[in-house]
């Protein structure tokens, strides 16, 4: 029945708030500056949610989201007052983070698992330019990239979903996304997907940007502490 | 200076004649029916161009060529006299036919070593699903996939070539698009892309449906015999 698992990347496949802090530290590391790097993290991820929320409303046409954390690097860094500190190349170089950002432990054991019997891709709102170099650099061993780029809209709009069940070639019902977050797999359900979750209890640390959802909130067809459970329930043996 | 390379598929990368013609004969073998297997092949594809150019033209919206595939089969299938002699789910069946082609040679071992120093996609007509299924089958280590599906439209518009640079986060300038047919290339590169010409003189056998480019038709910035000489020119040792 499902042929395809599709997945949340920012929080359910990788760690964003450890790879952020860790290239802004790198950065400025070789400055005289002094920057916070977890805060600066999560000030950067807070204006990711209002920044897609312009496209999401209409009031802006799809704009890819590797311009989005651009413009959302620059007031992070007006905010911290580092604004004649970093230079147009410094700028895109840090906004390359998003590109490096560490899986959780068990994600690569359990994609490789998974991809004996299902087509797996990232379904993000990431950029597909965003998301191959990402899995160049996490070993992540996707078939195809979807998501966002592909319907021109951003989660949780059903026509994210439902583009990328297309573009796969499958039904809605054939395809399951995987996400962290109830949210997601809410819509993934209305739009007609199987939906699978996953904990991540440390996405946000104890900052400010969010809480995690530590339990389902709704009867997903799948809930599991990580990607190697998921493999095991999915039937996909390591 | 390029950080990308884009590959056409059927001809350069896979022998489609080679492959469907396989598969056909295992498909009519299990049955009473007669087929010459490349002739099968041949007549299917001949109706390929021509299906995509009421694309092109504007006279039919965007089709994915799974579609189109499926269509003109079943009218290969009413020209061999078979319409009553394969139902809905064999030609179901059949249509995969182009997600198993089987690559050239040289085109693994070629892709591996250009994987150490670019990113690599296709820049097919094939949709996102058909060539996510050939990757798996022929064990092609793409990044991303791009072509037809991103742009929706066929090559040779200039449309496909820019949307696929765009949607690898790159400059026209910053891609290569490699192919073995000459009027693929004159359209990369008048969309801005770079060009690299490889040799595929046995891709129409001695059928009906084309001949082969067994030269370059200008000076494209790579003129190869194959995948590992395009390597060694790129500077992407094995």
């Amino acid at each position: 029945m499902i042929e395809a698992l599709i997945f949340d990347i920012f929080g359910t496949v990788v760690d964003w708030r450890t790879g952020v802090a860790r290239e802004a530290e790198a950065f400025f590391a070789g400055s005289d500056q002094t920057v916070d790097p977890i805060a600066f993290a999560d000030s950067w991820r807070a204006k990711y949610q209002p920044s897609m929320e312009e496209i999401r409303s209409g009031r802006r046409g799809y704009t890819v989201l590797d311009i989005l954390h651009r413009e959302n690097l620059d007031a992070t860094l007006a905010e911290f007052g580092l604004d004649d500190a970093v230079d147009d190349e410094g700028r895109a170089r840090l906004n390359r983070a998003w590109e490096k950002l560490p899986p959780w432990p068990d994600v690569i054991p359990g994609l490789e698992a998974l991809r004996s019997r299902y087509l797996l891709a990232p379904c993000s709102n990431g950029s597909i330019a965003m998301m191959a170099r990402l899995a160049r650099s996490a070993g992540l061993p996707w078939d195809a990239i979807v998501g966002a780029d592909i319907a021109r809209d951003y989660k949780p709009q059903a026509a994210v979903y439902r583009a990328s069940a297309a573009a796969l070639g499958l039904a809605p019902e054939q395809v399951m996304m995987v996400a962290a977050h109830n949210f997601d797999l809410a819509a993934a359900r209305e739009a007609g997907l199987k939906t699978a979750f996953v904990s991540r209890p440390d996405e946000y640390g104890d900052g400010p940007v969010g809480t995690p959802d530590l339990a389902p909130s709704h009867d997903w067809e799948a809930v599991v502490p990580d990607f190697r459970a998921l493999a095991r329930q999915m039937g996909a043996a390591e």
